[in-house]
């Protein structure tokens, strides 16, 4: 998880370890963590500074609490985390100096790697990582009896995992991967990084299936090749245009999927999709496309599709609704 | 609205005279809109096609209802809307034909204009919506007593007021605006466009002032000149990027504001905004920044940002809460 309300929702519903990759800062959210620990919850966030590590010691000994940490590790132009070895050491004897805080771990994350060759710079890193923590482990800075080691967002996993296995971690660590778009998957930016993942991997028999669908109607078709259809920024990510993927005659009780081939979403408004039409009714098989048309589109990315919706469903293959989801953010 | 559960939204919350901007297409939302209708809601839609007017009539007439609806007029390059005067006339006839729709007025969108001189085509289009109204009128095809003639997103009021006003459409009409922006106004397209309204019309005294801010913690200060805010693409809008507005030190009783001169929002990730802060911590004025400060940054644009949350806070002036709001899309 990425925040303390999450962690919490989580927890609310059943999972009782919770690794929250990310600064635990502010004393609302340290009470949502306190509150979370008396409550059994295994819980750990990551640190990355002096600052933070005093405003966690101070908070956690007056709640008499032990919070476990990781100290992350970033990379120089990256986001959060030490920036270099010497920054993780000294950081690490802070926290072994406190008595509210257990260094349970290290963690990074590969996803703002730069440069020309992204394969090189996230195994350099994972060793980078591996490293470190066998030198926390070497002076005896860990003070849980297995120590995590985690990275890896949904791009790079495989190298991550190849690099922590190689490594012989699990002697040692214990070690998490945290891709999250496998959830659902997704039909853009995801999509390609699995294709990627899939081509760095022969041996993988097949990668994951997208399996969120947002449906909308067409609205109006007012010009030749043109349809608008209502759904907009309000209703789907828009880190990629979404793609059509279907499309089905309202009415239809045996729900017949018809042809989209050609269309293509040209432009998000808010509560609009612009969708180019091939020229010529014949070429979309299944019939001349009509107002009320519901057509499926697929997102990049699903977290921020999420984020619009209150209840999701899940459908079976016939798109009969087998459950109806309640989001929590 | 755009919607018909928008619709259903203002209603539950004493709203009864429910224009929707947008065509009533589908079952589902026919169903919201009738049973709408039969609670007492004075209910209006638009509609741009022989499709769409065969549909409703034939919904609303199996269920015994009456439905109003509003002709839309659009441009060619747009988005919905019928393209020209002929293709209105024709439309209207058609309603004229079905006993369960009611022509009740002619509605349009110029936000979509394109070209060098929009300010000129505004206007132009304005003109064009008084004269196919006018002559809807001449041909007795409102069957309403008192039409609607409505147009203007939060860019072009005055505009379009402006051209309501020199046609003197309130002895025929009722001339309805639609700018939805100022509920609580925009720190980016919006108040661009608000800046351009102002120097369009010397004589207004003051524009809106942005109302809607979200606040987030620094997190981490990895790099010199580079801060880590826990505040990402989930949790505001991102048609441009946030803008930092004021900052506080968590603790400070007296929430005095600290400067962010010189802070820069340049990428938003899902959860991180990373910030460039000037160069020199003395320029920051008010004192160094800390891991734990609380920036308060501006959204563009607000509906996308009121995506994001379950509940907004209405604050005074020294941010205390003074009422939790719920957010109903």
């Amino acid at each position: 998880m990425a925040t303390a309300p999450q962690c919490r929702a989580a927890f609310q519903h059943g999972v009782r370890r919770l690794l929250m990759a990310n600064q635990l800062v502010g004393q609302a959210n340290m009470a949502i963590a306190a509150e979370l620990i008396e409550a059994g919850a295994d819980f750990y966030c990551v640190v990355d500074s002096v600052e933070n590590v005093d405003q966690l010691a101070r908070y956690f000994s007056a709640r008499g609490l032990r919070l476990q940490v990781l100290i992350e590790l970033g990379m120089p132009g990256g986001r959060c985390g030490c920036r270099d070895t010497d920054e993780v050491m000294a950081l690490a004897e802070r926290i072994d100096s406190e008595q509210a805080l257990v260094l349970a771990g290290l963690e990074g994350y590969e996803g703002v790697v730069h440069g020309d060759d992204p394969e090189r710079s996230v195994r350099a890193y994972a060793w980078q990582l591996v490293e470190v923590a066998q030198g926390l482990e070497r002076d005896a800075l860990f003070e849980h009896p297995a120590p995590l080691l985690t990275a890896s967002g949904s791009a790079w996993y495989d190298l991550i995992a190849g690099v922590f296995r190689e490594a012989r971690l699990g002697q040692q660590f214990v070690p998490v991967l945290r891709p999250g778009c496998y959830v659902v998957h997704d039909h853009g930016i995801y999509r390609q990084a699995q294709r990627e993942v899939l081509a760095r991997q022969p041996a993988l028999q097949r990668g994951l299936k997208p399996a969120l669908e947002v449906f909308a109607q067409v609205l109006s078709l007012p010009e030749p090749g043109l349809a608008i259809v209502g759904m907009g920024k309000r209703d789907i990510a828009h880190d990629q245009l979404p793609e059509p993927l279907r499309r089905y005659r309202e009415g239809d009780e045996r729900a017949r999927p018809l042809s989209v081939e050609g269309w293509r979403v040209t432009k998000l408004m808010d509560q609009h999709a612009f969708v180019r039409l091939p020229a010529g009714d014949e070429a979309m098989g299944g019939g001349r496309v009509r107002v009320g048309d519901i057509v499926a589109f697929g997102a990049s990315h699903p977290c921020l599709t999420f984020d619009k919706w209150r209840r999701l469903c899940l459908v079976d293959a016939r798109l009969e609704v087998m459950e109806v989801m309640h989001t929590c953010f």
